[in-house]
């Protein structure tokens, strides 16, 4: 039966590892307490870098090191294996996201099994996204062909949506990857899990 | 039985929230694991703001709203109340940190405890630890006078043990409060005290 408690909101950024760690696991933990999840593509470079005026965190001394390391670490234990490491460059995450807002607005409700296949092209593949071609290669597990779809990336409702979107996380507090929010309480990060599971396995506190 | 296995090694600023909110559970967690704890003080303000060039957290866009919704969340679940709040101004924590390694020096053993009594007084006490005299009057916990306390927080030696203190700590990667080292792992934040207590249980991974 069909619940009418609110879903999860679930931010992430393409570029994140740790996004893409908590990519895996959102959808099951959700289910379990009878949540949807609804999920936000947000860009890192909007929120930390001009927003809050921070580095990105493989530049910043003494974090760098220790985000390779936890990373490692989170992935021996959860059996990952990704093709691209932390520290290769960076792609442009915009046409990816970009892709992931006309599907939702071309094929709504396969936004997430898109997301889904780009993290994992991404990271697990380590191919780049970094161009509206090699994005819109994802169209058919959104139910759409790649050219129609490389039309859309490049449109400007897909570049309108992405920016309402990116604007309407910072509104909402969403600085990170992963973020989450349930009943308008906000969880950063995949080591807040835990903390979003009990809190929904409580009703809060 | 005495174990032989590495203590904890457990970093805090006076300073720092969530770094008390360690101190109240590392003990508990190192004792079910057979581990003692090495306390050590260290200085956000170098660490965070001179070394990773970062902004205070409530300086931070973003970051400050969901540390204060984050805070206030932890304190309604551990039970906890404090009379300073967040917001109210940060005292200078040098005088605290001197005081504490005056303390291993002249009362060795006896840190930890003073530790907890500094981080009782400012944060649920809601006491100015910002001055030596205010700190000196903290020294019957470590078995000390506080005259004698207050000289030694004066003295070039407090002062060259806590500049040294500082210096292991960044050499050693420590960038935030709390952070424990434990056989070499890394674990930041009071959010992986969770994965650290699971880390020794299971023998790394």
């Amino acid at each position: 039966m069909a619940t009418a408690r609110e879903p999860i909101d679930f931010y992430f950024d393409f570029l994140s590892s740790y996004g893409y760690f908590a990519s895996l696991r959102i959808e099951a933990l959700a289910a379990r307490h009878g949540r949807a999840v609804r999920w936000h593509s947000m860009l890192l470079g909007v929120a930390v870098m001009k927003t809050m005026g921070l580095k990105p965190l493989l530049e910043t001394p003494l974090k760098s090191d220790y985000v390779l390391t936890d990373t490692a670490r989170y992935m021996r234990r959860h059996g990952l294996q990704l093709k691209r490491r932390l520290t290769d460059p960076f792609m442009d995450p915009r046409a990816a996201a970009r892709g992931f807002y006309w599907v939702r607005r071309q094929r709504p409700g396969q936004e997430a099994a898109f997301a889904r296949a780009g993290l994992h092209a991404y990271w697990v593949e380590g191919r780049d996204l970094g161009t509206p071609d090699a994005v819109a290669a994802l169209a058919p597990v959104a139910g759409a062909e790649p050219a129609e779809m490389l039309e859309g990336i490049e449109s400007d409702q897909a570049r309108t949506d992405l920016r309402d979107a990116v604007a309407a996380s910072l509104a909402r507090g969403v600085f990170g990857s992963p973020f989450f929010i349930v009943d308008g309480e906000p969880f950063w990060g995949s080591d807040r899990l835990e903390l979003l599971d009990e809190w929904l396995g409580a009703g809060g506190w």
